[in-house]
């Protein structure tokens, strides 16, 4: 079979008006469907009713160290948790913060103290011109949505299998002030699924930033959030902290993690991990922000999953209701873009997404012609700085929230959609 | 029996030596008691374990518009939550926002927007120079300690029964633009107790200030927190933001409020009313800050309380745990201070204070004689900004949180620490 880029102007429009016939009769269906954000599905939800239950009425509220956990105080939060979710991210308890709900709202809050406040002593953000982060591409949209809202400028950095291009990152952080952050998803990443590599990590703590309040914003949103269960091969990333410390490095790293995509999204724990210093910096400002965290719901979670055992068993619950989803993506597009020779995307092991590349100026338009066939996506560009795919590609795929039917039903639209942008392309060009 | 300032100094000489042999008593009992925070006791967290249990492994999480609580999103709050605060709060639905467990932190949330994107499009605070804020005083510390947070220079107001002195107000706010806002605890205040009169609430629904980005920050944060249970003479302030619409000033105030003394002070939640225009502004940056609060509790909360009714009958509960505390204060003031003309106290109906005057230049002493009898009071000095009483007179008391059993005993200390205090300021004038 030929691929699509041997074929002639005569076979290409042959195919279109094939592709055009199936996308009339996926018309037909009045499709309603969502593949557009990265959200846990009602099954992956139903596994954990039974934190409602693990606290009740006759339940003892009160800590290991005597604190009422319904009443005011602990910012740092329950010990209890601070152990447990110390663990997770294998580092040490003193070096971990519990906060509300809410990573995104950490990261915000991280930011948003930088910019009013300073980092370490350091003059603000804000009163030093125009400052720069670092972002890796494609990445998380709510990432550069925070650089934007504070009028950040953002630096596309390539990303590769192994992590963002290292060669770019150190040259430039080296050379210029300016540059204040960078953003990381080192595990799964956001939306390729990509685990960044020792040596990536290793260069990461290595850093020699101009800037001596600049930081790594390392986070870690899919730590545990494997795909399979393979007891001797699971992804690894070297832990960044420790990496840090020993290299004498030991304040560049602000490092997040919750456990949104492992209980509720909306009622879980974030957590942040980093040096002593960086601690005493944050928790100089955080005391004027709130007076606590929810500290029962912290003891529910200890209650509900006792120890780092118990989050590992509960992730393969969830690997086992999101395999099956993943994997019909990719025997999906394996078998409609065999001949497609101008597609292609990524095959995670973990995480939430599947990033989809198409042929160069195909993206915005495939994304509009499945909207119009009733099948949500993302938006094209959304995993760039200011909704800009420079090469207007890259569409993020998020199989986790349809049921397996509908997420059927969506890939069938996706790939007629995809294949007539790109013969429409191929005519054009 | 005579005054004390009637008395000769031969007269306090011996009354002095009375007194330190009370104290060397005290001393002997090593006491080690809690008068300093506003925080709810065991018997008040114990009324609402059943909040634990409301919600459990079989409950439908489901919302009656089909948002599914444990999940993502919803970042105003659910419908059912909004709709109970919204007859708590006497406001609309729609100019209801519910945060997280922390109204201090929605406060310090509309500061820092103010701050760094600004207020309704107008120039941030950041780039106003040097702003201003007014602080009825004596007010609640936290407050103040936000404005110092953000560089805002504060401006004391005057006190009375009926709330702050509105001439003042009204004249600094009407001729600086520099003053962008005000603290009020409208009802109950910190640490007075104090509730504003109807004509203090229409003053301020009528305020022109010269900024127009100048707002109310009215912490209703005593709303239905009676001690008493008078069904026709229950305290009552005019509804702020109907006053303001009705006077056409409707964006002029941010209105909080949270079940953070209803339930439990660590896990409730935190809301905020205000006008659509405020509202519009507010979500046009909260996007950024996080993806929804948690929506499990708020769906707790609205299960548990079903509706305005459940909230005042709860109250009822508490009044009945606080109000021996609160008549043993008034009390044992009372009786033991009798006889010295140079101390008041205030009488409140509601709230979580009593508010202390003790003679000019006596409260850092009286407080520091108590910690050294092993009773802890909130800083002299806390109540207004910059910790500096101007008269060195005011201590906030809290009766709360202690035990009925040790409050006497902390009592006992108190009226002997401020009679010495007392005594030897007039010795040595």
């Amino acid at each position: 079979m030929k691929k699509y880029s041997e074929l002639t102007k005569d076979e290409l429009k042959n195919l279109k008006s094939e592709l055009e016939k199936e996308c009339e009769e996926l018309k037909k269906l009045n499709l309603n469907l969502d593949m557009s954000r990265g959200k846990p599905c009602k099954e992956q939800l139903d596994l954990s009713m039974d934190l409602l239950s693990v606290l009740d009425k006759n339940s003892n509220l009160i800590c290991e160290d005597g604190m009422d956990c319904r009443n005011y105080g602990g910012l740092t939060g329950i010990k209890e948790a601070r152990e447990l979710l110390a663990t997770f991210m294998e580092n040490k308890v003193e070096n971990i913060i519990i906060y509300g709900n809410s990573s995104l709202n950490v990261m915000y809050t991280m930011i948003m103290q930088a910019y009013v406040f300073g980092v370490m002593g350091h003059t603000p953000w804000k009163d030093q011109g125009k400052i720069k982060f670092l972002c890796p591409v494609p990445g998380y949209d709510r990432h550069f949505a925070i650089c934007e809202e504070f009028g950040i400028e953002m630096i596309n950095v390539p990303m590769s299998e192994s992590g963002p291009d290292m060669d770019m990152v150190e040259k430039l952080v080296s050379s210029d002030e300016k540059i204040k952050g960078i953003w990381c998803v080192p595990k799964y990443s956001n939306p390729d699924g990509y685990v960044y590599s020792d040596e990536t990590v290793r260069k990461f703590a290595r850093l020699k930033p101009k800037a001596a309040d600049f930081r790594i914003f390392w986070d870690n949103a899919y730590t545990i959030h494997y795909l399979y269960d393979e007891k001797e091969k699971h992804d690894h990333i070297i832990e960044i902290l420790g990496e840090c410390e020993k290299v004498g490095n030991p304040d560049i790293v602000y490092k997040f993690a919750s456990t949104s995509k492992i209980c509720f999204p909306g009622s879980g724990l974030a957590v942040l991990a980093t040096s002593d210093n960086n601690i005493r910096d944050i928790m100089s400002h955080l005391k004027y922000q709130t007076i606590g965290y929810d500290k029962v719901n912290q003891l529910r979670h200890v209650a509900y999953f006792k120890d780092l055992q118990g989050v590992k068993d509960h992730m393969k619950k969830h690997a086992q209701i999101l395999r099956p989803k993943f994997e019909m993506v990719l025997d999906t597009f394996e078998k409609e873009f065999s001949g497609v020779d101008l597609i292609s995307w990524t095959k995670p092991r973990g995480g939430y997404f599947i990033s989809f590349y198409g042929m160069k100026g195909t993206a915005k338009d495939i994304v509009d012609r499945c909207k119009s066939l009733g099948v949500k996506l993302t938006d094209a560009g959304s995993s760039y700085p200011y909704h800009k795919d420079p090469d207007d590609s890259n569409i993020r795929i998020a199989p986790t929230y349809p049921s397996v039917s509908d997420l059927k039903t969506a890939l069938k639209a996706f790939t007629v959609c995809a294949k007539l942008s790109t013969v429409e392309k191929l005519l054009a060009s």
